[in-house]
């Protein structure tokens, strides 16, 4: 990430925080086992792994603002996690909320669509480098089906490359062959290299030569329990000539990084351009809309396929998220993000520091991915985020992070503090960890 | 369909209707085909063969309220489409829009979900009878993909048998082999078999016996370009005991027919249980949410599996889904669309008599299905609908229709009047059609 030299905030004594404590929550979710699977599914629910230790945080909010939200014990949290990404401007931004509350006095889900369908379409092309097209849809998972099915018709090839370490949502064949209900059919033209290694990648496309319809990448690997890993110089430029070479459609999933690096999208912030680039979260704050963008030369294979759902023109989401990305350019969000982003991670580091140890900060700073070095077991890294958690700063264990455009200055100074007070809390209790 | 005998509407004098005109509409298509594959995807755009013949319909809305929509252009019609399915209460509905307003107010998508997601399990629970859980998602194919994946998870088996003619949206595996962007291999492990065969069901079953996990099937046959067809006598029951004899899955697709037939869901319509059961359209009036409900005894394997997306655990559409199927519930809904839409399709039989042509209506009155007879080409049918489209009533060519609880005997009269003009505009051109 980058390493900017932001000034080191001196801590001062602090205030100890009483650690919050979540009997509604627990209640509440005794209930929702009871008639849900796993009580909460998904990166929200205990189960998942980043959220252990499970004891040492909240499970349901009950309202939401800005950079904050509260939990139903009526603790506050400093919201690191911005709804897992659609966050992006702030809970309950009043632009958006405006914008979509006109939309809704007038019609949302009508048997033919709102010319505001058009109007967001006309937006992205304008906005988004790679963008000639825009096809909307609800999942970041039905972006990325469309997007390799696309390149398969495309190109009338069935294999894929995947990077080692890939998301792409939850689709059969996005999923892994020892995953329950994949079958192994689904997922045999799967092909995985590892990142940043354009040698691998040239020994694919040869080894496979004419086989290959797309690639799909995130823009930078974001992934969950590794530090995440930002492209070598050159590497996307050579991934790019590579696919063009061998005629493969190269597509990027820029549905977790999209709108936080670079409204024109991530393809553009390195340096290069996709073929087709896959958007969700941030799009518009919440509103539940995805988008696949995309060049001319697809246009034609993306209308061949057939592909539909109930509320993909729903109009409400259209409009909040041209009020979105209109609020995003005027305020240059992404250099907020990334100053905010590094000022932080900054920050963080110092108070480890002052601990004695040492925090690593990985990615870009907008989606800053956290790791305590020296910690092979992460169980003290998980003591850390659960001392921050029940002390109001809301981040999870083995995640990226995500930074909103309500955060400020202040926030972070605060987030900071309590941290430090996180990292003291951990080393009375371990004394000799080095 | 159930042929009530209800009064027959004498047909008084009619006053001419000016057909519509589009000039807006096709203006806003020319740009949308710029900046969006298809101008329009899916049911909703001129492409698809549910609208032909094109020029006859508009493209575009700009209003909706209750039953009825306004196109750009000003024209208002009687929609008997409801968004292909959502509108299940009336466009706006005031008590729908004030439960999503109040929690739109709170928050909606959070890092951690609010409690009003087991406030709508709790309910599904208790309103659908095959339901001991929820899982909720935002496209009715989310759900039906969620429940293949539970049969296999469950079964460790791969096969899945369908019906003839079925649709369970878009996800690869539950298209077809000639579709483009679609491989064999993901459609290697479906077995298709008539619908209302039961011997059909028995051999397949026996021919790949331990090898089936599930058999996905809407509660009747509600397909396009077809007659739909009820089940026959004991159908149902006769599955259910095969799928158990089986240890087979039984999926209900109810994403169509859920909450129009019986709240507490098709297969309880139809007298028997399914195994899992899937809804989406008329679950929240529009709001965007879809739900997988089943038995207890497949909890375990819908939480093995890896399920997840942005905007599953959106707290707004929740709230909606609660007040819309709190209201269909209060109104008995499906007793007044079973009853308006029986008056309905009683009254376009007689004005198709009145002019010497025979109008065929199928399926449930309502989801009634229409279709002139002795129309092989589909050309008068065709025709027909052109003039009621372009004088205020919006039904489609070769797909059932919708009712809705804001439709009234009045503007079920006035379709049948609109519809009596059209026929006889038919007639004029046709004089010697038999």
């Amino acid at each position: 990430m980058t390493e900017a030299l932001a000034p080191v905030k001196p801590i001062g004594p602090l205030t100890p925080i009483t650690p919050y404590e979540y009997p509604l929550s627990r209640a509440a979710f005794a209930r929702a086992t009871k008639v849900i699977p796993s009580g909460i599914y998904g990166h929200q629910g205990p189960s998942e792994g980043c959220y252990i230790p499970q004891a040492s945080f909240p499970l349901f909010s009950s309202r939401a603002e800005g950079t904050r939200f509260w939990d139903v014990d009526g603790n506050e949290y400093i919201d690191y996690m911005c709804g897992y990404g659609p966050n992006v401007l702030g809970y309950g931004d009043a632009e958006v909320h405006a914008a979509a509350r006109k939309q809704a006095e007038l019609e949302d889900v009508v048997s033919i669509p709102s010319t505001i369908m058009v109007d967001l379409a006309e937006l992205l092309v304008e906005t988004v480098a790679s963008a000639d097209w825009a096809f909307f849809a609800k999942n970041g998972g039905d972006t990325t089906t469309l997007a390799i099915m696309t390149a398969r018709a495309a190109t009338r090839r069935k294999k894929i490359v995947f990077v080692k370490g890939y998301y792409h949502g939850v689709a059969p064949w996005s999923q892994k062959l020892d995953y329950p209900g994949v079958l192994e059919e689904e997922v045999a033209n799967n092909l995985t290299i590892p990142f940043n290694d354009i040698e691998a990648l040239r020994r694919t496309l040869e080894q496979h030569a004419g086989q290959i319809a797309g690639l799909i990448a995130q823009p930078y690997m974001h992934g969950n329990f590794v530090d995440n890993e930002l492209p070598a110089e050159g590497y996307w430029q050579a991934v790019r000539r590579l696919c063009d070479e061998h005629g493969v459609v190269l597509i990027v999933d820029d549905v977790r990084a999209g709108f936080r690096l670079d409204l024109a999208g991530s393809d553009h912030y390195y340096g290069f351009s996709a073929d087709l680039i896959c958007f969700c979260k941030a799009l518009a704050n919440g509103y539940n809309v995805s988008a696949l963008c995309g060049r001319d030369f697809l246009k034609d294979a993306v209308s061949s396929i057939t592909y539909t759902g109930s509320y993909w023109l729903s109009a409400v989401p259209f409009a909040a998220a041209i009020a979105t990305i209109t609020k995003l350019h005027r305020i240059d969000a992404p250099a907020q993000f990334a100053r905010l982003g590094t000022r932080l991670t900054t920050g963080l580091k110092t108070a480890a520091r002052n601990e004695a140890f040492t925090l690593v900060s990985s990615g870009e700073p907008a989606l800053f991915y956290l790791r305590l070095a020296d910690d092979d077991s992460l169980m003290l890294h998980q003591e850390w985020v659960a001392e921050c958690v029940q002390r109001g700063v809301f981040i999870t264990s083995h995640h990226n992070h995500f930074i909103n455009a309500a955060l400020t200055e202040t926030d972070v100074d605060m987030t900071i503090d309590i941290a430090s007070q996180a990292f003291s809390i951990v080393r009375k209790r371990h004394p000799l960890w080095s």
